[in-house]
C-alpha cells in the first residue's frame, strides 16, 4: 500500500466520508474501549476538535493498543468513514497505527482531569496541549496576524524598532539592564561610576519599555508606520495584570490629529475582535463555556453580564463612548460610590489620577461599554504629548475596555520645537539624550499621533482568561524566567 | 471651501486628472521654478515616487514659497490636472499652501545630494526620508508581512518565544546579560559568586540567541509553529555581515523530516521573494538602479552578472541544488582554487568546516544557484540535530545564497530521547538546564524539523545593500545603540 500524505485534523474533519486510505498522525487525548473495539481521540494541534479514531484489536496488536494512552504521539493509517456517534461527521478506522512516542502514564502530568492554573504554569512546556490552552495560542496567533492585516491593509509599515536602547520613552526609569560585562568585575571609572564605555556599546543599555519615540521617527519620513514587538518593564508587580516582558502594538501616523489617533484605535480593536469572531469560532466557543464556568465560582454580584461571546459582539456593536477627562471627573464625582465615599481615592478635584476603580466605573456601571477618555491634565501625563490651548490639558487619550481597563494609550505629540523643549525641562528630562526625537521637530515637524495597544490586554479580552501569565507562552514576571 | 480628505500620494498617482481639489501632504523633496512658477516634488513616504506640486507666485504668497525649501513639510490644496512633463501622469496645481514645519537649508542634513553610507548611519533617525531608505523599510514591511501570509496560509501559528531567558540554544555562549542589579553594588554569596537569586527574576538571565527550543514545545503541542522575532549575539564582530540585534524567523514543525523542512524553507524563500517582485515594483526598480550604479565601483570581476531585479527572478526560475555534506567536500577537494591553493583553508579531508570562501565556490562558481548542503558531520553542529544511521553526520541543512552565504540554517531534531541525551553528555550540556527540552522526547516524542532565517540576511538579498546595518532602521554593533 502507499502511504497517502499526511493531512491535518482541522482539515479532515471538514471533509466527506470516502472510504478512502489517509495518514493522520498527532498526540492521544483519550483513549477508551472494551475487547472488542477501542476509541481513540487524536489532536494534533491544528484544531481544537479531535478525531476520533476506531482502532479493533482485531487489526491493531496488543502491544501497539497497550503503548497508545494519553500524550502518547502516533500516526495512523486508516479509512475515512461516517461517524456513528462521535460528534463529528467522520472518523477513522484504522488499518495501521504506529507509535511515535509513548507517555508513561505514570508520569505524564497532563492527564485528562481538570489542574489549576498554577500547575498549568509550572508546565508551560506542555500546557499548550491542552484544550484551554490549544485554544488560546490559537488565538493569539489569529489576533497577531490580524493586527499585521489592518496595518497593511491600511497602507501603514511594519518597522522594527530597536529593543536594545538608551532611551527610556516614558522616563519610568524601571528598565532592565543589558551589559556584557562580568558581573563580578564592573569597571568603574576615577570617580566610581560604572565605565560604561567599556561595555559592548560604549553607552549604558537598556532593555526598551515602548517604540514610540523611534515610531515617530519612522512616522515622520513613511508616514504611517506600525510596531509590533517586545517590551519590558522591571516593575516588582506580581498581579494578574503585569508582565516583565510583553508585546506593545504601537502605530505612529504622521498628519494624524487626535480624533484621527481614537478613531483608528477604535477601527483596530474592532477589526481584530471581528477577525477573530470569523476565524476562531471553535476555540472562542471552548473559551466563552470555560470562562462561564469560572464565573460560577464568582459571587454573584461580582459575576459578567455577558457570556464571553456576547461580550465580543458588544464591541463590534457599540460606538465608543468619547469623554473629555473634565467630564469622567464630572461624573465620577456625582457618581453613588463617591458620595457614599465607596471608593478608596475619592475624586474631590479636577486634576486627580483615575485609578482603576474609576475606570471600571464608567466602564462597567456608567456607560456599560468601552469608553474613551480624551484631554488629560498635563502633570498626570508624558512629556511627548502635545499641550492643548487651555495650557491645563494635553492631547491624550486612553480606551477602557469592560473587564480589562485600559486597553489603549496614546496621544497627540507635541509636534512644536519650543513647546516640546519647554516641557521637557519642566520634567527635567536632557535634551541631549533624545537630539535625534527633537531633530524631527527641528526638520519639517508636522502634526502626527500615535499610541499604545497591549497585546496581552487584548489577548485577555478576547480570550477571557482571568491572568495575564495565561495568555503569553512563557510569562517572565517576578523571580520567574523558566523555560 | 471645504477641505477634501487628505490623499496619499501613492493613490493620489493612480488617480485620473479630474479638475477636483484634492488635500495632500508630505514633505519637500525639492522646488525648483522661476518668478512665474515653482515646482515642488512632494513625497509622503507612501511611495518613493513624488508629486509635482505647481505653485503660481501669483496665487501663493512669496512668504510661503521662500519655506518651501527640502526637508519642509506642507500640507497643499489644489487640483488634480494631467501632468505636462513631470514623469507622472498627474499633477497637482496648488491653491493653498500652508507650511506646517520648515527645515532651515543650512541646517538641514539631508539635502538633495549624494551621501555616504556612513553619514547616512550616523543621520538614521532622518535616513528613511531619502529614496534609497524609504525603498529599503517599504521592502522591508512587504517581506514581512509576506512571511506572515505565507505561514498564515498554510496553517501554522505565530508563536512569541521568550526574549528573557535563563537558556543559550546554540550553547554558544557569546550572549547579553540582563539584570536588574546596581552595576555598582552587585551582591555576591559566600563563596564569591554573583548572588542570582537576588536579582529580578531570581537566576541568571541573557537576552536569547534564538527561540528554537521554545518553538519546539510550541510544535510538539499545535503542530506547526513559527516565531519572528528578535535574536541577540554580543559577538564583536565589526562586518557588514553582522548584528548585535536582529530578526529571525524561525518555523518548527512536527511531524516533518529533513527533506519536508528544506522544502519548507525553499517554498518560503520563493515565495518571499516573488511576494517582492508583485509587490514592490518601484522600490525594487530603484533599488536594483542603485546596485548596479555600485557595482561600477567594483573591480571588474567582484561585479555581479546580474541585475538585481534578474537575481530575484532567477530564485523563482530556478530548483535549489540540494546536495550532501559529503558530496559538497568531494566538489571543493577537484575544484581548482582547492587544487591551486587559491583558497584560504584548504578542503583536505571531510569533517573539514565549510568557510564562506568555499560557500561562495559552490554557490556562484560550480553551479549558479542557490545550494542547500545536507547530512553535516555532527562534530560541526548543535547537539540537538538527529543523528544519521552512519554515526558520523546529522540531519542538518544550510542553505546558500549568492552574494550572502548562508541564509537558512534548520535540521531536523534528535527526538529520540537516549540519543539526545548521549550528545548532551558529549557536548558538556547539562540537562538540568533543559529539562523542559528533554521532556518533549520523554512524553509524546515524534519526528520533527525546523529552521532559521535571518531576516536581514533576506534583506540584503532582496535590496542588494551591501551593509547590514543600512536594511534594519536602527542598527546595534559594537560601539553603537544610538538612537
Amino acid at each position: 500500500m502507499t502511504v497517502p500524505a499526511r493531512i491535518k485534523i482541522k482539515k479532515l474533519l471538514t471533509e466527506q466520508a470516502s472510504n478512502q486510505p489517509t495518514l493522520v498522525k498527532g498526540w492521544v487525548r483519550t483513549k477508551r474501549g472494551n475487547k472488542n473495539v477501542n476509541f481513540i481521540a487524536l489532536n494534533d494541534g491544528s484544531t481544537i476538535n479531535n478525531i476520533q479514531i476506531v482502532a479493533d484489536p482485531a487489526v491493531i496488536s496488543e502491544d501497539t493498543l497497550k503503548k497508545i494512552t494519553t500524550g502518547a504521539a502516533i500516526s495512523v493509517i486508516g479509512k475515512v468513514v461516517e461517524s456513528a456517534g462521535s460528534g463529528q461527521a467522520v472518523e477513522v478506522v484504522a488499518e495501521q497505527i504506529e507509535v511515535l512516542g509513548t507517555a508513561d502514564p505514570e508520569k505524564y502530568p497532563l492527564q485528562p482531569k481538570k489542574h489549576s492554573m498554577e500547575f498549568m504554569r509550572e508546565i508551560a512546556h506542555l500546557r499548550m496541549r491542552s484544550n484551554t490552552f490549544g485554544a488560546v495560542f490559537r488565538v493569539r496567533h489569529a489576533l497577531s496576524f490580524a493586527v499585521h492585516q489592518f496595518f497593511h491593509e491600511k497602507g501603514f509599515y511594519n518597522l522594527h524598532t530597536p529593543i536594545i536602547t538608551g532611551s527610556d520613552a516614558e522616563g519610568a526609569g524601571e528598565t532592565f539592564h543589558v551589559t556584557n560585562f562580568d558581573l563580578k568585575k564592573i569597571p568603574l571609572t576615577e570617580e566610581g561610576e560604572v565605565d560604561y564605555k567599556k561595555d559592548f556599546f560604549g553607552s549604558e543599555t537598556n532593555l526598551t519599555v515602548s517604540g514610540q519615540l523611534e515610531g515617530e521617527l519612522g512616522a515622520m519620513a513613511l508616514g504611517e508606520i506600525y510596531t509590533f514587538g517586545p517590551t519590558f518593564r522591571a516593575e516588582n508587580s506580581n498581579t494578574t495584570r503585569h508582565l516583565a516582558e510583553f508585546w506593545m502594538i504601537e502605530p505612529e501616523m504622521a498628519f494624524y490629529e487626535l480624533q484621527d489617533n481614537i478613531q483608528l484605535a477604535e477601527d483596530l480593536l474592532k477589526y481584530v475582535v471581528k477577525y477573530a469572531i470569523t476565524n476562531c469560532q471553535d476555540d472562542l466557543q471552548f473559551l466563552s463555556a470555560r470562562a462561564e464556568e469560572e464565573e460560577k465560582n464568582k459571587p454573584q454580584t461580582e459575576r459578567q453580564e455577558m457570556s464571553l461571546l456576547e461580550r465580543l459582539q458588544f464591541i463590534l456593536d457599540n460606538d465608543f463612548e468619547r469623554i473629555t477627562y473634565t467630564e469622567a471627573i464630572e461624573i465620577l464625582k456625582n457618581s453613588k460610590p463617591n458620595k457614599k465615599k465607596k471608593f478608596n481615592y475619592i475624586i474631590e478635584d479636577w486634576g486627580a489620577d483615575l485609578q482603576s476603580e474609576h475606570e471600571r466605573y464608567l466602564v462597567e456601571k456608567h456607560f456599560k461599554k468601552p469608553v474613551v477618555i480624551y484631554n488629560y491634565p498635563k502633570e498626570i501625563k508624558a512629556f511627548y504629548m502635545r499641550q492643548n490651548e487651555d495650557d491645563k490639558t494635553v492631547a491624550a487619550m486612553d480606551i477602557l475596555f469592560p473587564g480589562i481597563g485600559e486597553i489603549v494609550g496614546g496621544s497627540q505629540r507635541e509636534e512644536r520645537l519650543e513647546k516640546l523643549q519647554a516641557r521637557m525641562g519642566e520634567m527635567h528630562i536632557p535634551e541631549e539624550d533624545l537630539w535625534w526625537y527633537l531633530d524631527t521637530r527641528k526638520f519639517g515637524t508636522a502634526p502626527h499621533s500615535g499610541f499604545g495597544l497591549g497585546f496581552e490586554r487584548l489577548m485577555l479580552f478576547v480570550t477571557g482568561m482571568g491572568n495575564i501569565r495565561d495568555v503569553i507562552p512563557f510569562p517572565r514576571t517576578p523571580d520567574n524566567a523558566e523555560f
